[in-house]
């Protein structure tokens, strides 16, 4: 997996296949419909939109009406949340190709943000075994994380994305126009992403963002466009050197191991992604301070740039015990030793266990 | 994917890895136990076994203990019966690996037939996105069929098949022993996608089978040893030139496009999938008869081969627009026109939609 520019966007390789992923971040041109980037990306003639409850009425309609004149479309509109990232909407997703009687030339468009994409992605890779899909990523987050790097997939309610599959769409249509209608609270989570690309890649896109935030809060979608594309090209090079995350494709995963504490423990949907993985960044940042790898000043500058972000930089309180055998379910486990992404600098990652088990339980002391 | 025989059995190669297929012949031998041809391949500390409750009390126990001596092992016993390869039984492999806090590094075992096998391998291509799997198959349907090659999956109440992905085994155990329990209407079932490998491949197998299927009959492992061997090569060959079917590989499929009508007629389970398929292969041998490619000799022989395999010839009776019906919801229809195997010759399939619908209807409505 690597990646190439050449129009507004960038192109993804895989091992599967290459797919682009475009950014559009004008809608105001005559055929420059969201319809019509991605109708070149469909072969045969069946089509089914996977989108949900929030997302249909904003968009749906005239993607579903432009699709129609050339292919057979079908829609299935899931509840709108991570609670529902489950089996009941998975099913919610065959039952609507069996309905249609689609086959395995049927393409899925996942219309929506990273649940609903992760959703689409898993029914496709699951529907016949495996069928080709689209994502169109309606949120900052799912635009430079979720919808990049093929990880599709559903919650345990044990656990997280504990099932699931590595299928790659076959193109990416990021829309900047889309933000337009994302709540606040959901640009930020989303930022929280954007941030932690700078954290653990490039301290030179931490100063960018440092000068760029103001912009980006207040929607200018060229500034939006230019920071997606840069997350999807950091992410797409990782991505590139280990594709089923065997090694460092796991940077990617920073502050997500505490991040994903806060989930489980707070119950899903109740904090966004985006914002506990804000906090484990911030946790992340202390435990490499306490490494003596980061100085307070840095972690300072963590807490910053996520605060102007309006993300939360204080995870909820949470007993000790209860966070570590949370953080045994995490998928980074190996062995049953805890291994972390920790910051060796700003714009430097490490995955590593190789640290002293107490201050884990300190860093992890300073919420309970 | 393409195979090399040197020890007993042969080697599998497919995109993602090699893997070999191990035919035990006799377990009398020290240290030949079904546990220490596994063991080598079972990487870390985590073992799931998978079977179900009519193989469990059969097998389980002495795999289970010699495999405890050096892993971490748990085991997940699912119902009995295709009726239970459903959503509802992935999630009891799921549950169990939960339970036991199991990661990326558990291997999962399925000890049954073809239905353990194909859970066993959905659940490994789904949990945490991928994980190691090892395939004992104890029939000798799953022996020739559905252990090589890499499909797995689950139904849906509306099709066969319908979930599921192609994730390869990390090896096969062909235990021959296990044939000495198995139900004398399995063996036979089991030996009709023998047949099956014979009329779309090779004549002189068929030939084979006509001086050997009383020895297959009578269990002599050695025969059926042979038979095991020279059915998964015949598959391997196939699947190493199309292994995510988009071509040639759809053959193996002869007879399953009229089987699976029978089988979702009648409910998963009531009839055996050999049984079905081999009263399909006559109506699909019937078929090739009408358009002149068999003689009416050589359909007296397809069925007096299955006849002296102790297996239906005549499809329970299904109204013909039902048969069509059922027909439309199948994985082998292409832009809604129906796709049949259909016999050239003896030991010669094609894939093909060039034939008058009306020959389809009348061999039906033989059955109707």
């Amino acid at each position: 997996m690597a990646t190439s520019s050449s129009f507004n966007g960038l192109t993804v390789q895989t091992q599967s296949h290459d797919y682009p992923i475009v950014i559009r971040q004008s809608g105001h041109l005559t055929g420059d419909s969201m319809a019509s980037q991605v109708v070149p990306y469909i072969h045969g003639q069946q089509v089914l939109i996977v989108t949900n409850e929030t997302i249909a009425p904003l968009y749906l309609q005239p993607l579903q009406d432009e699709l129609a004149e050339q292919f057979t479309v079908a829609v299935c509109v899931l509840a709108d949340g991570e609670q529902y990232k489950n089996q009941a909407s998975i099913n919610q997703i065959y039952d609507a190709l069996m309905a249609e009687h689609f086959n395995r030339d049927v393409t899925l468009i996942a219309l929506g943000g990273g649940v609903v994409g992760d959703m689409t992605g898993f029914a496709a890779a699951s529907f016949m075994r495996g069928v080709n899909f689209i994502q169109i990523p309606t949120t900052l987050l799912s635009q430079v994380d979720s919808s990049v790097g093929g990880k599709t997939g559903i919650n345990h309610p044990q656990g997280k994305n504990m099932i699931g599959a590595f299928w790659q769409p076959q193109m990416v249509l990021a829309d900047m126009t889309t933000l337009q209608t994302l709540p606040a609270r959901e640009l930020s989570a989303g930022i929280a992403e954007v941030i932690k690309y700078a954290l653990i890649m490039d301290v030179d896109f931490l100063a960018w963002l440092e000068q760029n935030m103001a912009a980006m809060l207040a929607l200018d979608l060229a500034v939006l466009g230019e920071a997606v594309k840069r997350c999807c090209q950091y992410k797409a090079d990782i991505v590139a050197q280990d594709e089923r995350e065997s090694g460092i494709r796991a940077i990617l995963n920073f502050g997500h191991t505490f991040g994903h504490v806060i989930e489980t423990h707070e119950g899903y949907g109740n904090w966004l992604h985006g914002e506990a993985v804000a906090a484990g960044m911030v946790q992340a940042a202390e435990l490499s301070e306490k490494l003596g790898w980061l100085s307070a000043d840095e972690v300072t500058r963590v807490k910053r740039i996520l605060t102007l972000a309006n993300l939360p930089v204080i995870a909820p309180p949470i007993a000790v015990e209860t966070a570590l055998r949370l953080m045994g379910h995490d998928k980074k486990v190996k062995q049953g030793q805890i291994r972390l992404i920790l910051l060796k600098s700003l714009g430097n990652a490490v995955l590593t266990s190789d640290f002293d088990a107490q201050l884990l339980t300190e860093t992890l002391a300073q919420s309970a």
